[in-house]
This record gives C-alpha cells, sequence and structure tokens, in this order.
C-alpha cells in the first residue's frame, strides 16, 4: 500500500533528465571489528552518471578506469542489475529508462569498497533521479543486494558506512541493524594500496571457522573499548582498543611488508594500523593529517624500494556518504 | 619514592578507631559481555566493620550470614588477605593493626560477586581508615588479588563494578584497563537467585575453549550495540543487543527453569534476561522499577512452585560502589 502511494506520488514530468554522484570508498572492519564496523573516506570514491530515457531499461552507457574488467551486460554488472531492482521494486520498469556511466576512480579488489563506492552511487543517484522515493534505510537492502551480486556475500560493512557516511555498526543481521557512531573531529585515514591482488573470496576463505573464546574476548574487549572511544573522543582509548588478535594474523600472510609497514605508521604515530577490508589495502588511523601524510608517504617510498607498486590516500572519515556532484 | 611519600604523610595520629562500609553486589558479564562488562546493584552487598589495633596485624573478630563456609584465618580470608597485602604494600604492617567483622547481607556462591563485594569493602575500609593513601584505581590490582584468591582466577568484571559502580567495561589485562560506562537512568535490574550450588569453577569449565568465529561476530555485533545504546540511552538498542548465544545456551543447562523464567521476564516487558556471572543467579533487565518487581515476585513464585527455594532483589545501577555507612 504503503510503496503504491510512492509510486503514485512519483511524478515524472517534475524528474530531472541526468545527475552525477560521487559514492566514497569505505575501510570496512576498522581494525578490530570484523563484520561489524566499518567508516567512509573522502577519497577515493566512484562516479556514477546518469541519463533518463524515454525507452524503458537499464544500460551500461561505458565504465572508465576498470581496465575493461567489469561486465557492460546490465544484468551482470551491479550498478544497473540493483537500479533495475529498485525500479522493479517500485513497479516502474517499463515506465522508465536510464543509462549509466560508471566512472571508477578507485582500483578493484583493493579492500576498500570498490564494488560498493559504485552500488551505492548508482542508487543513490536512481533515487534522486527519482524525487527521493525512499529513505537511505530503505535503500540498504538493494546495497547489500549489489555486495552479494559482486562477492557471492551479502556483508554490509562496506555499503552501510558507503551509504549513510561516517563510522557505522552493523550490530546484526536478522534483522539488518545498522547503527551509526560518533565520529571524533581529528580522525583521519592514511590508506595504502599495494598493488598485488587479494581476491576477498580467498583472504576469507583463509580465516579459521573456529577461534580461542580467550581471544574473542580479547577481540570484543577492543570493540567494545573502540566504540566507548568513539563516543568519549578519547584518542588513548580508540588507540588502545584498535588491535586485530583474530583475523590480522591470518591475513597479514597474504599482504606483502605488511609488518613492516605497521611499524613504520606506529614509529610515526599512528593510534592504529591494520588492513581495510579483506586487503590489501592497509590504513593506519591517526589523530592528525599531517601524520597520516608522512605514513603514507613513506610506506609507498619503502614498498617503491621493494619493487611494489602502491597508490595512496589521506582523508578524514567521510561523514556525508553519496553526494550529487556538478 | 611516590609511595615513601604517601607513606609519610600518614598521620596515624588522626586517624579514626572504627568504619564500617557496604559495598555492593555486581552482575557480572552484563549478558552479552562475557568477562569484560558488569555492573553494580544497590541489594543486596555486603558490609565490612573494622577496628583500629594497637597491636600490628590483620585478625577477623567474627563472620555473619556465611553459615560458617568463610575462613576465620587471616590468611585464608580474602578480605583480611587483601587487607594485610594493602598495609605490606604501604610499609605500616608493624605499625597499624586492624580487627575485621564481615557481615554477609548475601549468599556465597551466587553469581552475584559474593567474594567481590567482601573484598572491595574491606579493601575500601582500610584505606578510608588511613586516610585513602590510594586511589580507586591504585586499590583496584588488590581487589583483583583477592579474586583471584577467593576463585582462582583474577577477573576484573565484578571487583571493577563493586568498586568503581555503575557499568564497567575491562577493556583488557595486560595491563588492566577499565572504563566506566554511562547508566542510562531507567535502567532497573530484578535479580532471582535460585537456591542450588553452581560452583564457580564448574561453570567455567563448562565453557568450551574455541567458539564458531560467526557465533563470535554476533556476540560482538550486539557487545558493541549495547555499549552505543549506554551511550544514547536508547533502551531499544540495549535490548536488541543484550543477547548471549555464546555462554548462555551452555550455562542455561546449570539453572533449572532458566528457560521458562526467561520466557516469563520477555513476557512481562524485560529489555533482557539472562545468567548473572557464573550463575544461578538470573537477572531481568528492565527500564522501569516496577516491570522488574513483577518479574522477580512472578519467577519466585513459580521456582516455589517447583520447590526450589529463591531470594530477590529489585535495584537500580548502583553508582557509586562502595559507601560509608552509620
Amino acid at each position: 500500500m504503503e510503496l503504491q502511494k510512492r509510486k503514485n506520488q512519483l511524478d515524472f514530468s517534475k524528474i530531472e533528465n541526468e545527475i552525477r554522484v560521487f559514492a566514497p570508498a569505505t575501510v570496512a572492519n576498522m581494525i578490530c571489528g570484523f563484520d561489524i564496523l566499518g567508516f567512509a573516506v573522502d577519497a577515493p570514491g566512484d562516479e556514477v552518471a546518469m541519463y533518463r530515457t524515454t525507452e524503458p531499461g537499464v544500460r551500461i552507457r561505458s565504465i572508465q578506469g576498470d581496465d575493461g574488467r567489469l561486465p557492460l551486460d546490465p544484468d551482470k554488472n551491479t550498478v544497473s542489475a540493483c537500479v533495475k531492482m529498485l525500479l522493479q521494486h517500485l513497479g516502474i520498469e517499463n515506465e522508465f529508462g536510464v543509462e549509466i556511466e560508471l566512472i571508477k576512480h578507485m582500483p578493484i579488489g583493493s579492500g576498500l569498497g570498490s564494488s560498493s563506492a559504485s552500488t551505492v552511487a548508482g542508487l543513490f543517484a536512481i533515487n534522486n533521479l527519482l524525487g527521493n522515493p525512499l529513505s537511505k534505510e530503505e535503500l540498504l537492502p538493494f546495497c547489500v543486494e549489489g555486495e552479494r551480486l559482486a562477492c557471492g556475500h551479502g556483508h554490509a560493512d562496506n555499503v552501510a558506512p558507503a551509504l549513510f557516511g561516517g563510522i557505522t555498526l552493523i550490530r546484526g543481521y536478522e534483522p539488518l541493524d545498522v547503527i551509526k557512531l560518533p565520529v571524533p573531529n581529528d580522525l583521519y585515514a592514511g590508506v595504502v594500496f599495494p598493488k598485488v591482488d587479494v581476491p576477498t573470496r580467498d583472504a576469507r576463505q583463509l580465516i579459521k571457522g573456529k577461534v580461542a573464546l580467550k581471544d574473542a574476548v580479547t577481540q570484543w574487549g577492543n570493540i567494545a573499548g573502540l566504540i566507548a572511544g568513539l563516543y568519549e573522543s578519547d584518542y588513548d582509548l580508540i588507540s588502545r582498543s584498535m588491535k586485530d588478535v583474530l583475523i590480522e594474523p591470518t591475513r597479514a600472510i597474504l599482504i606483502p611488508e605488511f609488518y613492516e609497514m605497521k611499524q613504520m605508521a606506529m614509529d610515526l604515530g599512528a593510534l592504529s594500523f591494520g588492513i581495510s577490508g579483506s586487503g590489501p589495502s592497509v590504513v593506519a588511523i591517526t589523530k592528525d593529517e599531517s601524520i597520516a601524510k608522512q605514513i603514507t608517504e613513506k610506506i609507498s617510498a619503502h614498498l617503491t624500494a621493494k619493487e611494489i607498486e602502491s597508490l595512496h590516500y589521506v582523508s578524514a572519515v567521510n561523514t556525508v556518504g553519496p553526494k550529487i556532484i556538478n
């Protein structure tokens, strides 16, 4: 009923002909919060341009920056597939058509939520083009569905921060329960992406199905400490808490120079350092932009010396999520 | 050096001759936070009266309410042993003597932090009698040592809330890192102690050393949700988060009528219901005192019908910890 009402409220005569949206990259896990925490960064991110067409259907007009790795078939590409799902949900797939340009400003398979950024940009764009019939909360399940298409798992720890901005907690999945956490003012992230291949599926398969209860207790003490630290803007507590005793020891194996990079970051004053999502990107959390810059530059230089190409980004926590550009 | 200075500052001529202290019972784990969370309640609790003597040494004058179960030997009784440790730490064990009366107002082996309440009362009493040479933070390690003597484990999830009051998080043990969490105004606890024997050691041994990572993720999502809920005074979030998928299924086996009691509590509007510490006491968390009363009365009547004796208590979260009485 509710949906029918919203569909009836859609006024196609007032709808814009095009829109351009940026959605941010995200750092899932936030070092100690495997599968439950994540935050958005100002850079990098992905861009989606969307054009209204008179002919119904969802088409991919072009994809830039993916080195030809992403499918142009609208049923296989997660952005177009999610947009189509949303139009079907609203029951307007025969009344409305769009063409999509996807401009990837970030590497695929980097552990920075590349597919999430694209999916969120696409869904935010179509929802805006339609006059925002759905709230962000209502868009979230479509974003999660996009993750399932892209990675085989319907995780929300990238799409939630990409969509809502800031730091998000996925309390649980049944039903999906996302909590926005406070963002301390001076929190910065220095991200380095070493150009090595770590497919998300492999990174997940490495992780053991059983863990020592003792280690789990250490981990959830740290998670609880991090949440308290965010509410208190207590950077010392954040630093003491952002430690991963469970996942990092396994995943770090896949990342060249991980412990050397960690040592450099901590020596330069990082609050914490760890793996972004399933890697291979790594992240230094700092309470100062200049420290994050020093860290990423030093790590990049180190990787170059070891003949490993890399990209690096320094950014505050992005608190807005996707935004209309131009 | 610091200690010597404090010792020199002690002015024995100004010290009171006696003191009487109450310290609160505590609910460790707070349902979802095994080994890291705990809170203090206004009732029940233990009482320690302490008398200065000219003759050095620490003696137990009497113990009431323990049915003869606690040792009178000052080296074996945890209260006197901890008091002695503190006097030795200050280097004044040959200059100062005390006699202790311990009045137990709460059952031993109930899962309500009985030994913690006594130890905290004793250490708070001696520190006050001496003019407070140590801060509460400095008293904590002595309290933890008391737990080690009493239970064989140096856990802090009972002594920390008993000493500091309120809701405490033990972020980690190396070093001991205790965080005081906010206490929402309307949070009440209805505690029922079914008089059955569940020794802490047995309750711990039942728990498996390894847990499924999937369950650990569920648990730490809930723990993170609870911390956020406490900061936000969001009772719905607190309720959704206070679930224990890891420990309760095992420990509940030892508690008669556990699931029947849980059903009654949830039917009457509890935010959550679970085991207090290692049990057999159970606790209903409510946002209203009258709901907590209804729950404890209904559960007690049910246990009586099943020929199980019980005690019950309703209380707000105690936010002060130990206090001087009379």
